[in-house]
């Protein structure tokens, strides 16, 4: 039976669908003008927009919001304008669409290319943080496709006065106002009809916590990109350069808390391990760094009377995303343990080894199988701004279209263009 | 609660998943060793897999096949000669993995390069076509990857026994054998586990009719590439030449039929229908082709006095794939008509334009929004064959990952290699 939730769903995401035509025919140029004119009004109007957040706030603060929660849904005249800075950054970047992939004339004299094209309505699922809905409409339009935002019901005003915001300069260019649209009234329950409205969203991006994630590609009937949570690894091998690992160390776990390619497991080459251990802990501890340590590793700082706080490891140590102060630490065999761990406990993200020796650099580089494999290297470098890309929808830890840091390309499709000069096949 | 089934089923994929890395470790030369041995091994034993395709084919005639389903399923000492060429085929082809897909050193020195790597466990389901077993099996494991196969109770003993025989090629190669495992026994229960086992399986490709399709599309929580059904346009322009469109159509209509490449639905500009559908009706009338065709359509037909056999066109006929000598006729009004009326009815698979107009050229081609675009050719070019790709695993019609005909390269993933110097972030 169709409830009116899933008939205001559906004709939300077929609303988007039936605009999208409209952006597909846009050349970069007239697209750029429309995201900088987004930009313009963000910052005129970011008082309408701080007035509605301040709505969010005050219900957030009544129900009690965790501070983290709170200061990512809070919104101030600065935060608009920076929000508005990423229409602008997204402005700048190269069109992904039309670009020749592969190309190349048949022996039959076809003439066959692969191009990129938009890949139509985007549905993007995450978490109470505004900014990601501007950001996500934005990059969204630049690559030609409709999106249908569901961002959370503690960031329902704010989203609503953002969105309202974006749609009124799409009219203001003569463009359908539903190639960008909002289904945060309609609650969980939306989610669930998003995720079913296979034929009309093309791709469902959920981002935000492990839960989150799971729930979306468990349910979804429509292509999901899963993106990342990141059980991090970084192997201390045993030619590695302490000079050199323990800059690395800790700036993989602490140079930014709380995000998903921060360091969550260390793991440290047993010929090493007595030299590095206690090197590693001493500026983990001053970082307040708790650590959580296998025997072998605990009994080595307990020798080196180290300052650190270590508690013994217990078996979910070593499958915990801890997004907070608090590392795992193992001492491995050799290369194979520490390869074999890895598999066994990685989520795929992200992991790097420290080393000076060409043949453990190799194997690793080739046999961890995770978007991101990295050597001498802080894992915090896993990240589409550090790659490059100038933008990042998430980090994509599933192995289908997109892996590892998601920009521009990876929210588009491609199709086979063939022109022929009456050719039937004999 | 596991059942044997279950518990049967994901051992197989644990332990094909378990021999991947050792096919991963492969080079070219020794991948394509295996191969060749294989295709040799299938030449030597022919004569057994012949008598367990008989088994298959007493049961099925038992059961009262249809002869169509019972030629797909019949082996002979030629046809497996065949299928081991296909092995050969796919030694020849050059190896996807390793390939540098993108990679550049970024400003701070940082070696960034996105390679192709296997994609892992890929899960085949299919219908009984022994030839598949041996296709998939042989492609997957050139693109490294392990495979569990499901090919239909029908064609149980057929594939047990091709199955053994490559088996036993990998064990003679020191490989282990589970990097090609079959599920066959296990049933309808045995897909419906083998959908559901994330992280075990990669990717999951059915392939066959729509209903199978349909099933795994919605049941499935390993990500699943969709191929495709094809209700296949073309669209005789009003600037066509009749001299090229007729052969065209008549080509992608009848070259072969009951594929998902050959015509399904024409459509006619009202400008030209008077002049061409006379023209298009008489071979097609010739080749026993029956034409469901609309009321303006059949109105011209009918004074043209055509030998063609024509029935009235019901809503059904638009979104019908026949697979037979059936054709769907409509006369359009203009191009913006029939691209609504593709874009209503199409699959998403393959539509061609036949127009001696550059401007409707570009547009069909670009607004068309289908994983193939043609104009001026037969929609039967809509192959990997014809394309160059030396192989084909199937024709995606989804956005996601891969979209049209599908070689080696769409059945592996990739990932970023980051060599630094010990680097952190800043």
């Amino acid at each position: 039976m169709e409830t009116p939730v899933t008939a205001a769903v559906l004709d939300a995401a077929r609303a988007a669908k039936e605009a999208q035509p409209a952006l597909a025919r846009l050349h970069r140029a007239e697209k750029d003008r429309v995201l900088r004119a987004m930009a313009d009004a963000l910052v005129d109007r970011a008082g309408e927009v701080v007035a509605a957040n301040a709505r969010d706030l005050a219900a957030a603060d009544a129900a009690g919001i965790a501070p983290g929660l709170r200061d990512r849904l809070a919104l101030d005249e600065e935060r608009v304008a920076a929000i508005a800075e990423q229409l602008r950054d997204a402005a700048a970047l190269p069109d992904p669409i039309g670009e020749v992939i592969r190309g190349s004339m048949l022996d039959n004299g076809l003439e066959l290319r692969e191009v990129r094209v938009p890949m139509g309505v985007i549905g993007m699922v995450y978490e109470a943080r505004p900014n990601v809905t501007v950001d996500a409409a934005g990059l969204a339009l630049k690559a030609g496709s409709a999106v249908v935002l569901r961002g959370g019901s503690a960031a329902l005003h704010s989203n609503t006065a953002l969105i309202g915001v974006l749609r009124s300069v799409l009219a203001a260019h003569d463009l359908p106002e539903d190639l960008i649209v909002g289904i945060d009234a309609h609650g969980r329950e939306g989610v669930d009809v998003l995720m079913r409205a296979r034929g009309l969203v093309d791709v469902l991006i959920p981002r935000g916590g492990a839960g989150l994630i799971r729930r979306v590609v468990e349910n979804s009937l429509v292509p999901v990109i899963e993106t990342g949570t990141g059980k991090t690894h970084i192997l201390v091998d045993a030619s590695a350069d302490p000079a050199q690992a323990v800059p690395i160390v800790v700036n993989a776990k602490t140079q930014r808390i709380g995000v998903c390619n921060a360091l969550e497991t260390l793991l440290v080459h047993r010929e090493i391990a007595e030299e590095a251990l206690p090197l590693l802990a001493a500026p983990l501890a001053e970082a307040g760094v708790r650590l959580h340590a296998d025997d072998a590793a605990r009994e080595i700082l307990a020798a080196a009377g180290t300052a650190a706080e270590v508690v013994p490891a217990t078996a979910e140590d070593w499958d915990t995303e801890y997004l907070a102060r608090e590392l795992a630490v193992a001492v491995v065999e050799d290369l194979d343990a520490a390869l074999a761990h890895i598999r066994t406990h990685s989520t795929g993200h992200t992991e790097s080894i420290l080393t000076r020796d060409l043949r453990s650099q190799q194997r690793f580089l080739a046999e961890v199988d995770s978007a991101v494999v990295m050597a001498n290297a802080s894992t915090r470098f896993s990240d589409g701004g550090e790659f490059g890309f100038g933008a990042e929808i998430g980090i994509s830890t599933q192995k289908l279209h997109a892996r590892g840091p998601m920009g521009l390309r990876e929210i588009t499709a491609s199709k086979w263009l063939v022109v022929g000069q009456g050719h039937v096949r004999p």
